[in-house]
């Protein structure tokens, strides 16, 4: 058998193996959607449980996939991704802690109200079914993932990074006897444990067995997913966040947000790439911020008014205004006015989060309708986006998307609503 | 040039002309999300008015659609649907009136709360920005679509049928001439004006300037798009609608409503297409209803059990289970009890809609809970999934998907909700 032979057989095979975990996940979350609160809680602290006793059998599978990252040349920020520390197993399992303590959002009841024809309509939350998640190197994602689908009463697949293969496989062994002993079917958390990519193309590809995918990863796997995927894709792209300082801006409030949405971490998707400044301040302001930026180690890159204001900033070229840095670079922009911040912003952003820092009122509830963000804010720093900040309790990633869910998304973000009639008899007229 | 090469050329034209107006419909939504009610109320009532005032060229422009059609053998079917009455656009005209009267869900801040950093935390209902919709031939669709993405604040692009060609142009001017009078910009809703099957094919390929597309029509047209589509679709597939009688209903209800699901009308989705009966009350209402379906002409296909009791039922085989008959057609299965039918639902429904008839609240309760549909309902009949039966005040299609948009969708559904923020100089500690 030659090597295009073999590889054809592997993908089928890969393709067969995903299809039956399809089919037993589709039976597993009509268990799962009917599974009450208290099993669902009691899985959770089984899986935590799980975590906790077997401690030794992860970090050994650790150890496996770190050694073979370092063999195969993998970079430090990777390693440092793909390695579970005990710290991290306890944050594991304090995460699943936490999300057994939030609502349960399955079968809340909004608007039951009657109609004119006797019935009454209401709409249920109903989980969505079967998520299919795919991230990359972190193993502690196969946790969160897991936690939030089973709250959520989803069943789900998940498809982690190969370099993270032996870990995934032993946290899913706690899965699976968290799951077993609350009683409900393992096949609600089933983990791929084959490293080949087909997995992933027949996992995008099932609208028979899988309702939504959930990618978690860099550009280029968001983008093959968006683009091949047949069945819904809850994604999220990138951040190219702003703050636009108006001209009647509080100024100390300007540089703390500003300071703030840049320096308080660089590599997250809702730090500030791109700042703008109303002309009125950008003499006042920016000499004093670009002091604070110089000692964080922080390069500039401005436009040409910015650069005769701030004499050693670098060029800004216009590749810059769309860029996602998730480094310490900040490209500014003098605007002349909220509306040409509203243009740069609808140009250049990329609908992730956006603040306004003002003390006008009108031009505040303006930013607020009219800037389409996922997130918009006044006077407060981009790095509130986040589904902790908002009080989710949880957050299974941050939509770029419009549909269905936008901005951080939870536990309500992997459901969705039915429709419930109540009648007593009720025909149509 | 040979005719492939004009094929091609014509495509490429289609293609250019498509981006085109991609790209004017994604400056008109700027616009769009910010026109307040009143404006938007204006053009609906200019629409009204302009369709009044046009009733001859809309006439005119419809005869020679129908002329064609008739000179391309469309069947009477399609010809009743594509004919423009003057009740028709009577109802076209009170639509829109209708439709400004509804309350706009553009701007509606939900759960606005403070958070321990002290920001106040809320979603703002926006318009999702782009809308496209593909719909076969009836043209009163091109008012419907349009006032409904008016209203919330969507610009859109419509590719009607090409057998409605010259009424959706005669319909388009009417539009562009009440947008131009309220002062929207005429791009807001702009009708494809060739008939190039290419149309669509760019039309779902545009995510940079389509938002999502709902397509309207028939089974190929919605997998078409559903396969092809770069773009989310909120689709509306098929509706193979069930009654499950409890052997704890009311009998005379259950005839009720066996009846009318079946009987109010045929070709819709949210007709009922199968029965399930439980075997414990079979043998009473059965006959009975047998009885009233004959009356009406409606062809019985039944199980092995069903065909037991009713003699001259044909019998159903595998592929009743799952079909979609739009016609005067029912399948009949009798079933052990409530979890039989819930199997045979989960089974062989489409999603759509279904409905148990009891008098028991534990099964009323389970069944509402369990059941996997669009719309669960107790005690009422299938024909009540409905836009307005549910009071949405209008509706753009019934989704069977359950990402997004469930069931019938209204204003709501063309909208989402983005986070906003509101602080006073917070920053993230």
């Amino acid at each position: 058998m030659n090597s295009s032979a073999a590889n054809t057989s592997e993908q089928q095979s890969t393709q067969a193996r995903l299809e039956e975990m399809g089919r037993a996940a589709r039976e597993a979350s009509r268990r799962m959607a009917r599974a009450d609160t208290a099993t669902k809680n009691r899985a959770l602290h089984a899986i935590a449980e799980q975590l906790d006793v077997r401690r030794d059998q992860i970090a050994e599978a650790n150890d496996r996939d770190m050694k073979a990252g370092r063999d195969n040349g993998l970079d430090a920020a990777l390693l440092d991704r793909l390695e579970l520390t005990g710290e991290r197993i306890d944050g594991m399992i304090e995460g699943l802690h936490q999300i057994a303590e939030l609502p349960d959002p399955v079968g809340e009841i909004d608007d039951l109200k009657y109609r004119p024809s006797g019935i009454q309509v209401g709409k249920m939350r109903v989980p969505l079914g079967v998520v299919g998640i795919i991230y990359e190197s972190r193993p502690n994602v196969t946790i969160d993932a897991a936690s939030l689908c089973l709250k959520s009463g989803n069943a789900t697949i998940l498809r982690g990074g190969s370099e993270a293969l032996h870990s995934n496989g032993a946290i899913a062994v706690c899965i699976a006897a968290g799951l077993a002993e609350a009683g409900l079917p393992e096949t609600a958390v089933q983990v791929v444990d084959t490293t080949d990519r087909a997995a992933v193309s027949a996992l995008i590809s099932m609208p028979e067995y899988v309702d939504v995918i959930v990618p978690r990863g860099g550009p280029s796997l968001i983008e093959r997913v968006s683009r091949d995927a047949r069945v819904p894709v809850i994604k999220h792209l990138h951040g190219v966040c702003h703050v636009y300082i108006d001209d009647r801006a509080d100024l100390q409030k300007a540089f703390d947000i500003a300071l703030n949405a840049k320096t308080h971490r660089y590599g997250v998707c809702n730090a500030m790439e791109s700042l703008l400044v109303a002309e009125g301040v950008a003499a006042d302001i920016l000499p004093k911020l670009a002091q604070a930026y110089r000692e964080k180690g922080v390069e500039l890159r401005g436009c040409e008014r910015t650069r005769k204001i701030l004499e050693d900033c670098n060029p800004a070229a216009e590749a810059d205004w769309s860029e996602e840095y998730l480094a310490p670079v900040l490209s500014i922009r003098i605007v002349e006015d909220l509306d040409a911040a509203m243009d740069h912003i609808a140009r250049y952003g990329s609908g992730h989060t956006e603040s306004i820092v003002t003390g006008d009122y009108s031009r505040a509830r303006r930013f607020l309708a009219e800037v389409d963000s996922s997130s918009v804010m006044v006077n407060a720093s981009t790095r509130f986006a986040d589904g902790f900040e908002y009080g989710l309790g949880a957050e299974i990633g941050i939509s770029t998307d419009k549909i269905h869910a936008r901005g951080p998304v939870g536990l309500e973000g992997l459901t969705s609503q039915k429709w419930i009639v109540l009648g007593e008899g009720h025909i149509r007229q």
